[in-house]
């Protein structure tokens, strides 16, 4: 059965390692609370906070989607060694836009080859 | 929060339309039990069993996943009406082959457009 | 054979209807033409620029991608009607960020699902 | 600029290392030359014949897809070392089927981390 790994605070946690571990994997969505109705929309995926994640061919970040509440909109797909370079490492960004009719309920995904799924908390965006 | 739909044995359920629904997304897979060590072995994933689902531009089986215990093989994605024709209904299939060296658990996801992701049940394959 | 359709100046274009076809399906690169070495660097890609593409069901962009060089960087896919919304049109867009040691040469690929494959102009980046 | 590397008869070659990196490189579908309309038919893309391609982190087959005349039908993604193991090697293969309504047209394309982009010979399939 597939784990989804959901967004844990790392100040809540006690150990250095599992902070770093948690918050390298964790998916974050920055965007502003409020759209205009029929005005492109920018919704940045981001993966990790305070801690890099490696981008090595053996363990990275390989894609991100991003969900309006069960709809996918958009899943960008990246190979290995190819964001930060391998040996090297960082918080992955991709900004996606979207047009919006309706209220958003956005949440997104991260998917480590290493260490597996790994879903944001949900951002709520009122269309005006 | 996405809800990961999982399987359930639609003889256990009562209403024909309930049936259908479940049926038609569900996820499968399709392979031998054992697989031997160093050979190419065939995994079919499937998308429903008894009832077909629709493959309309606006409501299509958007991909299938193809994991291994938490770590993802491969992803197909379709494009809608490529795969029975807009209009019309079928059960997806894709098969992928994989070399493998250890014991596998494989699980399946897929996306469907209007309802969202839909996990098979797992298959343990024996690797000698 | 596949055709890549490659990018084509509507200035020399005379018929609206030509200017129309080529400019909304022409894929850009908007970025910076200097990257500071290992400092994260933001790209553009953006389908249309003076007319803008459908989000139709059955005809949208369906997918992206991002090349240095002959090498792939990242894919976006989208969900038909997901970006602008079934009925609507407009310049789709997505930014990656990428981390470059040595001087770039990007290319972007846009792919419509009527109207086939779209090969951007390529962009170098000097990277110090 | 992308190239596109066409399919080459590795029988027209001399030297046994152009052999194996145009051979192992090379997409083929493998497909009945008659289909029946509005029944499931098998498309095998597969890359390689003779000669096997690595399935290494940093050098495999990340993705084939599938086009009918100009219009993709499908892609299937792979992640690195997942099909044949790292330090292995093989002819990857995926099936994908399709509910033909009228002739087709099949291109396969492969994508490799090293070399780029391999478009095979294109194949008829009457649909009586």
């Amino acid at each position: 059965m597939l784990k989804i790994n959901k967004y844990v605070d790392i100040n809540t946690l006690d150990k250095e390692a599992k902070k770093d571990y948690i918050d390298r994997h964790s998916a974050f969505i920055d965007c502003a609370t409020e759209a205009k109705k029929d005005e492109m929309f920018a919704v940045t995926v981001r993966v990790g906070d305070e801690y890099p994640h490696p981008d090595d061919f053996d363990h990275y970040i390989s894609y991100v989607q991003l969900f309006n509440g069960q709809t996918l909109l958009a899943q960008a797909n990246f190979e290995p060694g190819a964001v930060f370079g391998a040996g090297k490492a960082g918080n992955l960004k991709v900004t996606f836009n979207v047009v919006a009719a309706k209220n958003l309920n956005l949440t997104a995904v991260a998917y480590c080859t290493k260490h597996g799924l790994w879903e944001s908390d949900s951002v709520k965006v009122e269309v005006k």
